[in-house]
């Protein structure tokens, strides 16, 4: 049997025929444009899915189940998206929806945990059995992987990690609570403390490269100006390491995974990133002589919502089962 | 079978023989007097292990295997305990020791993880499938149940939840990082804030309450005064009270369980405290129309070590295996 992967972004949908290994055999993309309907969206995405079926040369009844990622959070019973905050979605029927095009069993699952999955399936934390995710984008998200299986909570709420507060009364985050660990780790953060860094030095190397307009200061124009060399992009880098680092300290302290995998955005620095948080790390270690989570980069990229979401429904529904351990 | 279940602190050493259903048949107690050699504490352990045996009226043949809980971490394999900061051991074969006396298998866990499996054995999480317990005492320690079972990481170092940062560059912490959840949740933050009140107000009704003695100042103390109503002491109670909501926010944002149980010095506040930490919680919460886990006083109280740590030993034995899910 083969199996549907969807990556449902703010601007794109990405589909996917993948196979029972985690191999993307054929995908097509199409964009969101989540201003419109839902249900315009999800007509989109069925298209898209026929396409990618195409291409594939297979058909419908060759797929057993379709799984779905969303920047959100779902209720699997129902198939009812309840928040989706980018796409604006609330309460959006859309497992029923997309059923009507494409009636086979779907799961819908949160974009993190599917991108965590599938590395665990297919990517970097392959063989391990339990493994933490961090996309460093926009924002911070986790995916907590336990026993094999995706960990969603008792309430489908688990491992909204870049809301954990790590600065009592800190920087007021989008969510509404301050001093929330995403002000600190996200691409984000470090786009308002290369802004900063411009305001007070007006000359500086990232001022530079952006011409003056601070409005088009990205994450990587802030890392590539740090690994050039220069002095205070290097400050924002090793701040934001260090920020990254006890975070990860307190993922490592809370649950000890055999693994952590950074992904998202940020991630894309490679090694140089991957360097400067393995070296600041151990300062915040609690137990400094015992072994520890390897960190490590995601392999997957782009390609981890697809693979993660088509695995996912394949084990959900195989098991019989639409959580993990409760 | 019976079985065995053992709290070793660090003033007392409590032994009980403990049914199947996590029942005390009999128990005994003996000072620790920690300063000692290792083998002199073991030793007195074992003595009080047969007199807990002989009030119950069984033999060592009656025991199926023994439990431990230390206030420290320990490794399973060699039954050595690694680090046992409060009794100044470090890699002291427990295990070998013990079992000169008593020749049972022996199981050795981290007693907060003991007491949080007590509460899920026999307590007030009983039949959650995933809870979090939370020790507020002197520092404040975790115990995480996954799937049924105690969950405690991939390198045995997962549920140190006293040592999440929650304050960048906060407040320095006895294990030598700054800004740690136990600095702000334990019955000793509780304490700072009293004797901080005391000196800018040496008259208040908490500095009355110790004659103007600050180091008689305790937890209890400063809560009682909140409770009568002091306006000073109310300010701290409410201060602790939201450091605790949003040390439990981080908890329900990672891990999501059924239930967060509140234990230690501390939750014998009793409905003062859980109230005020209830009321206080949903600001903190990422998705507020959604459920979440419930907050309840731990029920077992000094009984959990030794009901937790016989039930521990009793399934890790039956089920053949030393470890949860990897």
């Amino acid at each position: 049997m083969l199996y549907l992967g969807i990556d449902l972004g703010g601007t794109h949908i990405g589909c996917g025929v993948v196979d029972r290994e985690g191999r993307i055999l054929a995908q097509a993309e199409t964009p969101t444009l989540a201003e419109r309907p839902y249900e315009d969206v999800v007509r989109d995405m069925a298209a898209c899915c026929m396409q990618a079926l195409t291409q594939a040369e297979c058909k419908v009844e060759d797929i057993a189940t379709i799984g779905i990622g969303i920047p959100g959070i779902a209720d699997n019973e129902t198939g009812i998206v309840i928040f989706c905050t980018n796409l604006g979605w609330h309460d959006v029927p859309l497992k029923a929806e997309l059923q009507k095009y494409i009636n086979r069993p779907i799961y819908i699952e949160n974009d993190a945990t599917v991108a965590g999955f599938a590395e665990s399936v297919a990517g970097v934390s392959k063989g391990c059995r339990s493994s933490v995710f961090l996309t460093l984008g926009t924002g911070v998200g986790g995916g907590i992987i336990i026993d094999g299986k995706p960990w969603t909570g008792a309430h489908g709420v688990a491992s909204e990690l870049g809301h954990l507060t790590i600065e009592l009364d800190g920087i007021p985050c989008t969510c509404g609570k301050d001093g929330c660990l995403e002000r600190y780790c996200s691409a984000t953060a470090i786009i308002r403390m290369g802004k900063e860094a411009c305001l007070s030095h007006p000359h500086c190397d990232i001022a530079q490269r952006v011409n003056g307009d601070l409005s088009k200061i990205t994450a990587k124009i802030v890392i590539d100006s740090a690994r050039s060399g220069d002095d205070i992009s290097m400050r924002i880098f090793h701040r934001y390491c260090r920020y990254l680092a006890l975070a990860i300290n307190n993922v490592v302290s809370f649950l000890d995974p055999e693994m952590v995998v950074l992904g998202g955005g940020v991630s894309h620095a490679g090694d140089f990133l991957l360097d400067a948080v393995r070296a600041k790390l151990p300062y915040f270690l609690m137990f400094k002589t015992m072994p520890y989570a390897q960190i490590h980069l995601a392999q997957l990229g782009n390609q981890a919502g697809i693979i993660g979401a088509a695995m996912l429904a394949r084990i959900i529904t195989e098991e019989g089962e639409t959580k993990h351990a409760y």
